[in-house]
């Protein structure tokens, strides 16, 4: 059979996300590799209660073909939700999707041609850097640093490539951890404004506080309309129902619609009926203060296991989220060490996944949600034998 | 702003299905319009027991990240499910979907680059030709016949335009409820093999059969593996939930699998654990089969309400799914009295929404699902009067 595949997935083989979901598979390995959410933060109990009685209550309408917009119920809850993110919305500016991650899909999709040029923190999410693969887009990267992205940078690459959009993850950044700061939220929603350009703002993460305070999100800030602000409801209650939503003008959203409706032609449901009624029961707020106590003592763990490492080892000290950066000092790395680490039953991702062109062999990234804190200790004990001997060989 | 679309986006706006789907929400409008199941078809209260009882059983897993693939048991009872179809199939070839649609856009990004053709059967699922034109395909229309596309103009299409694939909905198909007869499943299985052109199956309905014997697909009489088959659970358990499945070449799978990851990381896990579960407990075969026979009246019902129609008026008589397509005599045109028959409280599809090239406007499509036996008989009884008088004048 000769049939061969459109150019624009050819070279995609979604092979790094793959091994490393292997890697987790193995119950003897104590992996810093994932990125999901602790299982022991799911609302089993009240979920499965819920699930019963809005099915026995609404069943003919959750079981029913829906409209792609979403389960009319919840886009006004999220109204509520994003109230700490400073975000004043209306449910039409509200489209559910079936987890964040398909606003990057459905906003790639609808904006970039061929050879458009996306700007995207670099390190970034690999998910996003293979969904905007698929499009061809061309990808340029801006560094990041302890503040968010670096502004200079990004006001020279705005001005070079006039790109279709820029990528940014300013809460808790995957891979690194990183928040951006709040001079420079207001800098990127002047610079989108004054340069027309849009920003999709990915915040799957921010809820998920455990230092500092709640700080305005991007699209708060702009009152010009350039910002898609997308949401999770994977990292607070659940990622297995799959619900997530994309906030912005109602054109923008119009176009992610009509492309949803290939997609999946709507969300489960199900899942959405789910989420709305836990909002609406005054549960989904407390049930984040309730998790967060457990994930900050496993991020403190991890923080503490640093004193393993080799001198010069640079990590990142996050206020949230599921991921500390890391870079190891002189000529180690971390990529060629991680089978080593596999040998002794620990896994990470090795950084240079995260970065569009690759490199940076010395970085990798630490998850700390889905092991218990005596695992988080052996294993940060581990990691930090691995590197010290590789150093002093 | 200055925001502008990406081409393959651009002329896309759903207004179409979006004006549909508005008619359906009067109440006082007997809408022949839509495709959803009926509502009564659904087995809630199994489902809302199912639901509690799964998420206490299995809550950690179902609330968890899943993978792309699809929940491992229903990818097993899929190969049960299929059988019906003629279909032997391992695990490994069955891709869970967020209903089969999804398998449509995933098939369509992989394989076309722009330019590329598509040959479809006119008329065609509306939902297809969106999507085809969202990654900017040629689409050629091949002509239906009674018992399916006319074989000798799809020989002479492969020819001319060396088509990247082949769409069909070979079993009650949607607009025009036709069924492909096994002989021309047969060939069109022997000509994809020889001319080694690829077949996108897409066969929602083939489970709600009325009258006759079940077919073999045409994935079934390719043992040369061009086919892939897609198949859902909108029509026969629920919409709402969001599950279907694509059975193919694992090497053409794992493709749709890379691309799936950006689309939604996975199908909701309590939909498909439900929909797996359902199976599992023998309800699924005896549940369709208890549906079946209010369908069947209401089929009859709207079939013989064309007794109130125009001399010459034509129209199909379908063993199952949900459509019934109609041609008017004469000069009449249902596009144009559209209008008239929702003044009138009577809804339907004009017919030239499904041909890509347009056109055809003395075609329509009924759907006889959503409606009582009372409703259906009082609305064809209207439209037969309202193309009545338009001929009259």
């Amino acid at each position: 059979m000769s049939f061969s595949f459109a150019a624009r997935t050819d070279g995609i083989s979604g092979s790094a996300i793959r091994e490393i979901l292997k890697l987790m598979v193995d119950p003897a390995i104590i992996s810093f590799a994932g990125g999901n959410p602790s299982a022991d933060s799911f609302p089993t109990e009240e979920l499965a209660e819920l699930s019963c009685s809005l099915l026995q209550s609404e069943g003919a309408r959750i079981l029913q073909y829906g409209t792609t917009e979403g389960w009319a119920p919840l886009r006004e809850s999220i109204c509520q939700v994003v109230k700490p993110r400073r975000m004043r919305v209306s449910p039409e500016e509200v489209l559910i999707l079936t987890g964040s991650s398909q606003g990057i899909e459905l906003f790639t999709k609808i904006s970039i041609n061929p050879g458009d040029v996306i700007l995207c923190e670099t390190p970034t999410f690999l998910g996003a850097l293979q969904t905007f693969a698929t499009y061809q887009a061309k990808v340029v990267g801006i560094p990041m640093e302890e503040d968010g992205m670096e502004m200079a940078a990004l006001e020279r690459a705005i001005a070079q490539y006039r790109p279709k959009f820029i990528y940014t993850i300013p809460t808790f950044q995957n891979p690194t951890g990183i928040t951006m700061s709040p001079a420079k939220r207001q800098q990127l929603a002047t610079l989108a404004a004054q340069t027309d350009t849009m920003v999709l703002e990915d915040d799957p993460y921010g809820s998920l506080r455990y230092a500092g305070e709640d700080l305005p999100s991007i699209y708060s800030l702009d009152p010009s309309g350039h910002v898609i602000h997308l949401l999770s409801f994977s990292k607070t209650v659940s990622p297995g129902l799959r619900v997530g939503a994309a906030i912005g003008k109602p054109d923008i959203l119009r176009k992610m619609t009509v492309n949803k409706q290939g997609m999946d032609t709507h969300t489960s449901n199900l899942s959405q009926a789910l989420i709305d009624a836990y909002i609406r029961q005054d549960r989904y707020f407390p049930h984040i203060a309730e998790i967060i106590p457990a994930y900050r003592d496993k991020l403190h763990t991890m923080l503490d296991g640093f004193v393993h490492f080799p001198q010069g080892t640079m990590h990142t000290t996050p206020q949230g989220g599921l991921f500390v950066w890391c870079e190891l000092p002189g000529s180690l790395s971390a990529t060629a060490l991680m089978q080593t680490a596999v040998d002794h039953k620990v896994a990470y991702v090795p950084g240079t996944h995260f970065y569009p062109e690759g490199g940076h062999d010395h970085t990798f990234r630490l998850n700390f949600s889905m092991c218990s804190v005596e695992q988080i200790a052996s294993g940060m004990r581990t990691l930090g034998q691995v590197f010290t001997q590789a150093q002093q060989k």
